[in-house]
């Protein structure tokens, strides 16, 4: 199947428009035609080459949704014109013993990523949602609830997991107090989710003027990092942080703030991290945890609660003629909702 | 009440028999006369000025077993004769919220240590275990149940404590694997405790052939933390890794044993530690947490955990004039097992 695509063609190129051809779908694929495809930071870091090689031509795009137009023959679950979600992943070994435990996210061999990947299936470089196709085998499709609205529920395939697993696993909930250090695309959705998980959560930034707007997302305090007298104050104050700073930084002052056996979890810095001191972590039996996206149970769990608890990421919705225009928006300055693609209105 | 003692008068110097006065039990004191006092790396460290000026003379020793002699008014949980201990506190704030919460350890203006400490009750230095005589405030003493011999009582107040609460907090029992890095005096009692919890339990270390001996106190594996294939072989494995490297040390290897969601607890290292990489917690989960010694409520759980299961340390009693040989013999060699001070049958 012939594709269009938003393509980047080397490391400083801009985004620009390219076909390709998609497989016709094997007997576990799904075929989807794309309507929304959601911007998500890590487009930019591996279209630019930051965490490694790429084989470009690079299709970017991981928060993707559409509906379905083909299904192989061995899949039952989905049927044509049914609305359909692809996140992060496309696939992964399915047997080693992450697999094996319904963690495809932390696949010992490594997932296939959505862009960029070899596809284990027939061997092509992988091509996001920046296209009006895409082809994916059955396990890594979401059904989307209905009563998501689909531009709103791109982003949940990436920002949305992210968080989710998280807050999930270490038990936000009623009685627990979280804080979400950054406000941008996954820091937004973590307010969201950890408030209608029933949890008290405060966000910590240098930006707190434009972070009042959490306020509305379920946010009690604003916590000014830049603000000796307010980060003293939040000292042993949470039980949960949720770090959505996507770069190298010192995790001290989140420590301080957390309660006796608090978790500070980086969900963004996929980066080299500084000393810390032991005693920072034994005085108050204190945790610096991490956590990868989610697995597809996790996602499917986390598309029932957003549909069942209305929670939507707060977007901007562009067409691709707008992309690269928003790939330099991100790049200068911490946005505090994700920018989603209308793809389906973007081709002639 | 005076009081003798092995006490070190500068940081240079040996331990030495000296004299003080004890104070007369307040209302709530609970005064001891000492069995038995287990020797800790922090002794050392403290004496010799490791951690900070000290309050010359220094009278160590904070794993002690007695019996009481004398109680103040208030005191009806203990009576003449019974044994009792007494561990790394001997009084908190009672005001903070972590003591409000039980965590006396965590205690938010810093516990008072049983040595080298100001004593908020009378003014006065703390003076610990190396001596024939103490006096407690009744709230950090604690009974020692029948079935536990003395001697081997004594390290459980530290060493004992110091690993059960991580164990315990990380849900160390059947079906969950536990790694012990480093078999010194606190990673022998953890191989015991884990064991004693139902978990499989391996002890990694650079000492493989001594390690040998933690197989009979419950360990299944020796991991040598110096083969390549050894340590690969362990990738993956446990849930959860107490670390009791005492010095500055890279967790990396440590991280790289975790299973998802897998947790390495430092104990020891009350360190610098050095810088580490975002994705090694991302991936997978992980955490990188620390756990100091234990509340006065997780210690009685210990001690009757202890009794219960008979689990007591490796230890070899001395008397005190072989003191500084053993302090010789702690900083030279990893020890699997701890020294004990007879101190009834020390002083003429």
């Amino acid at each position: 199947m012939r594709a269009k695509a938003y393509a980047v063609q080397d490391s400083k190129a801009p985004l620009e428009l390219w076909e390709f051809d998609r497989r016709e779908p094997l007997d576990d694929d799904v075929e989807i035609a794309i309507e929304y495809s959601g911007i998500c930071h890590s487009d930019i870091h591996h279209a630019r080459g930051d965490w490694g090689e790429v084989p470009y031509p690079s299709v970017p795009g991981h928060e993707i949704i559409g509906t379905v137009t083909r299904v192989g023959r061995n899949v039952s679950r989905f049927t044509e014109g049914q609305r359909v979600g692809v996140g992060v992943m496309v696939n992964s070994c399915g047997e080693c013993s992450a697999c094996g435990e319904g963690y495809e996210n932390y696949c010992e061999n490594g997932f296939t990523g959505t862009y960029g990947a070899q596809d284990p299936l027939d061997g092509s470089v992988t091509r996001g949602g920046y296209s009006n196709i895409i082809t994916v085998t059955q396990k890594f499709v979401f059904d989307i609830p209905e009563e998501l609205d689909p531009a709103g529920a791109a982003p949940l395939l990436c920002a949305g997991i992210t968080m989710y697993s998280p807050l999930k696993h270490w038990k936000a909930g009623t009685g627990v107090r979280v804080g979400i250090a950054g406000l941008g695309g996954l820091g937004h959705m973590g307010v969201k989710i950890a408030a209608a998980m029933g949890a008290q959560v405060d966000v910590i930034t240098r930006n707190p003027q434009k972070a009042e707007a959490a306020k509305t997302y379920g946010a009690s305090e604003i916590v000014d990092s830049t603000n000796e007298a307010e980060v003293s104050n939040a000292k042993r104050r949470y039980d949960l942080i949720v770090s959505t700073v996507p770069v190298e930084h010192d995790v001290t002052p989140y420590l301080d703030m957390l309660a006796i056996n608090g978790v500070l979890c980086l969900v963004g810095a996929i980066n080299p991290m500084p000393a810390y001191h032991g005693t920072q972590v034994i005085a108050g039996r204190k945790s610096i945890a991490g956590s990868g996206i989610g697995s597809v149970a996790e996602t499917e769990e986390m598309l029932r609660f957003c549909a069942e608890h209305k929670v939507l990421p707060e977007i901007e919705v562009i067409r691709f003629d707008q992309a690269n225009k928003a790939w330099e928006t991100m790049q200068s300055a911490e946005m505090d909702r994700r920018y989603v693609i209308d793809v389906a209105n973007s081709f002639g």
